[in-house]
């Protein structure tokens, strides 16, 4: 049988977050935390409606995930965010000592493998899953903005 | 004349928020942001109260003083904090691009000097001020702790 729920399927999910960023005017940036093909956390980012430059998708879906499993620590989770996380986020997930993170679009400016912050040694890394979508969603954000101002 | 608002008049406030969190039983960090001597945010680390990786005394800081000055920029504020900041704190204050962080006590095993986290350009770092007191803070935490379990 083939199961469904793959990187791909959870990737569209985060997208569709990014998506609702998107709309709202902020950088389009999505992300859901995963437990045993079970989404309990789903976030966007929100530095702008929140003036807080804390409100990455990545840090609320953390903060999220921990409150639905009553637990501060990640390990058996997976998150899916359609960007690289940045310094403060994979610092964050240091900490969480999540599993595993998946990420759409790679950030080669501020991304926390040019940045150079440590993971926790357990936690996997898988790169590049809907990455033309992510992209071209973050694209359109700015020429947009560009347009506007 | 004398001005009474230096680096140690702040810093004992910050302390004064870590021995809240002790109290608390969380482990003891304190911070406080400041803009032109008056402290607009005061916080202390609260991930065991609240489960979650991401409440340092820091990011909670960074969260309030944003809110209190309505934009998400911190350029013309100082951070005082007891412990060397982490590489999910020192990754906020480079988003923030806040003036200046002040810090008590070093991490070597998880501050961002040792991490290598990048601050923003502008930001300008001191550190080791009343270092004895929150060191001893802390050493006082782990000992009583450890007795406890």
């Amino acid at each position: 049988m083939i199961n469904p729920f793959d990187d791909t399927y959870f990737m569209k999910k985060a997208l569709q977050e990014a998506e609702v960023a998107f709309e709202k005017g902020e950088i389009p940036v999505g992300a859901i935390v995963v437990i045993k093909d079970k989404i309990i956390a789903r976030s966007h980012n929100l530095t702008e409606l929140l003036n807080d430059v804390t409100a990455h998708a990545e840090m609320q879906a953390i903060t999220s995930a921990a409150n639905f499993l009553g637990g501060k620590y990640l390990q058996d989770c997976t998150l899916y965010v359609t960007l690289e996380p940045c310094q403060m986020c994979a610092g964050a997930l240091y900490w969480s000592q999540i599993s595993k993170i998946v990420f759409g679009a790679s950030d080669e400016q501020r991304g926390f493998r040019v940045m150079g912050t440590k993971l926790h040694p357990k936690t996997k890394v898988v790169n590049g899953i809907l990455e033309k979508e992510a992209s071209e969603l973050m694209k359109r954000f700015f020429i947009e903005k560009r347009n506007l101002n």
